[in-house]
């Protein structure tokens, strides 16, 4: 439910770009740093399911931050993913310093794998990089009446309640939930109040940001957009005590807690950071960044057919639920992004002006050509 | 972290009991309506808790609450607890309407001797009662070194982002994790902004509730505590869309999925209520309400002595966060309880007038001799 404004966006992108070509586009450049032809796939489909459900913060906009990755040694294009330790339910991976995007439909697989066996499966991650939107990695459940969950950890950007320092990521919860004939249910959040993307948007507005967002360097807390680049730091879900942001900062806990800790990656302010420029933390308790993968089979509780009835009544219930405002209905999770993949889908997907800058950057760079020449 | 301070409710307090003698009483009095020897023990653990705990709104000031669904026939106090499906890493238990107390331990243990053969399991219960607070049965695992999740359903008191209509109950996520020589992390958190148990405060003392907390039955925001009796709703966690309540609407959905349409039990408004007066709600589509658990061995992931060196250090760095507030350090989820029981355990618990009053009435009835006299 963190789609952005569809029009909004729109009215900054210099272009709409087809779905199609931007496909090809970042797949030859994934192809470029050494990825294998089946990896530079999967790691497209990966990072373009953000740009279709309207993540635009996480989608191809990220290309040139994993390109720097690969450059600065951080990111493993040619990785040997592992299983290193595993029971019929459970499995940790060693990602091998990959592409998150390539190492996640691999560890997800695995859940899926040992739910068709024993009921569920459950794999936790260690020694991956940014792995894009969780959604994408949950939903590889939808088809097999598999209840999938994916979660990760990220380098720290925010403050747990009562703390001046950033300690935690803003370590995303997904759930994806199979129904009969309406959509299926799609939880896809930042533990965050408000995820880094929406701030990013602000900045770029010099817009401020809402109370509960973030707290400057001192732990006030601030509607400067900038704060959190002066020391200052996001906040949990609920904002500040009394809002409930000990409860957003438990469950960034334990987002934390299942990817790395479990798995033996690096936890809390020891994340390595997505920016190649920024230093690696200094004495690292683990191996990269770590992730959390769950996969319930529907039919190892009950009939999937009496579950999707039920699912079905539940979302009709809830869709027509009796409106504060009747021009905005309730929606269910997975609402928006499902909207905006149909939009973008058909019309293309659209693109802000530094974006085509760093793509054209790298189509220069690898000699592979930019499909959108118009700006 | 849903700690009430305990000075504020010892300041309320017409008296201390100790944890022994109430104990007694309230094995009594579940004695007295049917329970066996051993679920009469079982149900006054899983009551008192609470109580230990700091959660008083989910305590012995429930245990007339019980006593009156048994006597409206809606809790069975000698149920049948079956498996009515399985496989290696899953069960669905029916409660047979026994009290949540008693059916929430026997399902857990369920998902903890799973764990023990495959890694992990994962139980689903349909046709339960409320089971107190959900930190007793995650905790649980704690002696196993396992992961502990304990989620369940409630009857409908919160609102969805933009609907006007309550549809979900306050839903709590527990998880409880292990650790070497810190105390373990155990994070147990409505899905709302604010528990009900701290609206009652505000109620009782004509207080107002700060804004995020609750809406009107307009679906307003609204400052008056008493908004609820008269329309109005609990308020997920965030509060407004603004603010993330979004998130806190899908968390709490998925608490209601899980617990209940992966079960067969009662979802969304159709959840039976705590209040025997109450009127069942029509057309309810499954059984009972519903709760979820969840047990996963650390050492189906590593070994448990490598995972709580890791949880230590995680626990050390938080705790030590420079805070905001020098005279308020961090705190770690489950720190505010863990005191309380500390403090409890040792000194008595306080109960309220109210309460009070309920319990002599409750001795009166059953003829059990309560133990505390001078008021």
């Amino acid at each position: 439910m963190t789609a952005f404004p569809i029009l909004f966006i729109a009215s900054m992108a210099n272009t709409l770009i087809s779905y199609q070509e931007l496909f090809d586009f970042t797949e030859r450049i994934f192809t470029a740093i050494g990825c294998s032809d089946k990896d530079a796939n999967l790691a497209t489909v990966s990072l373009l399911s953000a740009d279709l459900r309207g993540v635009d913060s996480h989608g191809v906009a990220r290309l040139i931050g994993y390109v720097r990755l690969w450059e600065a040694g951080r990111a493993n294009t040619k990785p040997n993913i592992k299983t290193i330790h595993e029971t019929p339910s459970t499995a940790v991976v060693d990602g091998d310093s990959g592409l998150g995007l390539v190492v996640a439909p691999h560890a997800m697989q695995i859940a899926i794998d040992k739910a068709m066996q024993v009921g569920t499966g459950w794999v936790s991650v260690q020694n991956s990089n940014h792995f894009g939107i969780a959604a994408q990695h949950a939903m590889m459940g939808l088809k097999h009446d598999i209840i999938g969950i994916a979660l990760t950890n990220a380098s720290a950007l925010v403050a747990p309640t009562f703390s001046k320092e950033r300690l935690l990521g803003t370590n995303p919860i997904c759930v994806s939930i199979p129904s009969g004939d309406e959509p299926p249910f799609v939880a896809d959040l930042a533990t965050t109040t408000a995820a880094n993307g929406k701030l990013e948007i602000l900045q770029r507005n010099s817009e401020a940001a809402p109370e509960g967002w973030i707290q400057d360097k001192d732990g006030n807390s601030a509607t400067d957009a900038h704060a959190l680049k002066s020391g200052g730091a996001l906040l949990p879900l609920g904002g500040d005590k009394l809002h409930g942001s000990h409860k957003g900062y438990a469950l960034g806990a334990v987002v934390d807690i299942f990817s790395a800790v479990l798995s033996g990656a690096n936890y809390g302010p020891w994340v390595p950071p997505f920016p190649a420029y920024v230093p690696m933390p200094e004495n690292m308790p683990g191996k990269g960044i770590g992730h959390f993968f769950g996969a319930m089979r529907i039919d190892a509780f009950r009939p999937a057919s009496d579950f999707k009835k039920d699912m079905d009544q539940w979302i009709r219930r809830f869709r027509n639920a009796e409106p504060v405002n009747p021009s905005q209905p309730v929606l269910i999770p997975g609402d928006p992004e499902r909207l905006t993949e149909a939009e973008r889908s058909q019309h293309g997907i659209p693109l802000v002006g530094p974006v085509v800058k760093d793509l054209l950057g790298l189509a220069e760079r690898f000699n592979v050509p930019f499909p959108v020449k118009n700006f």
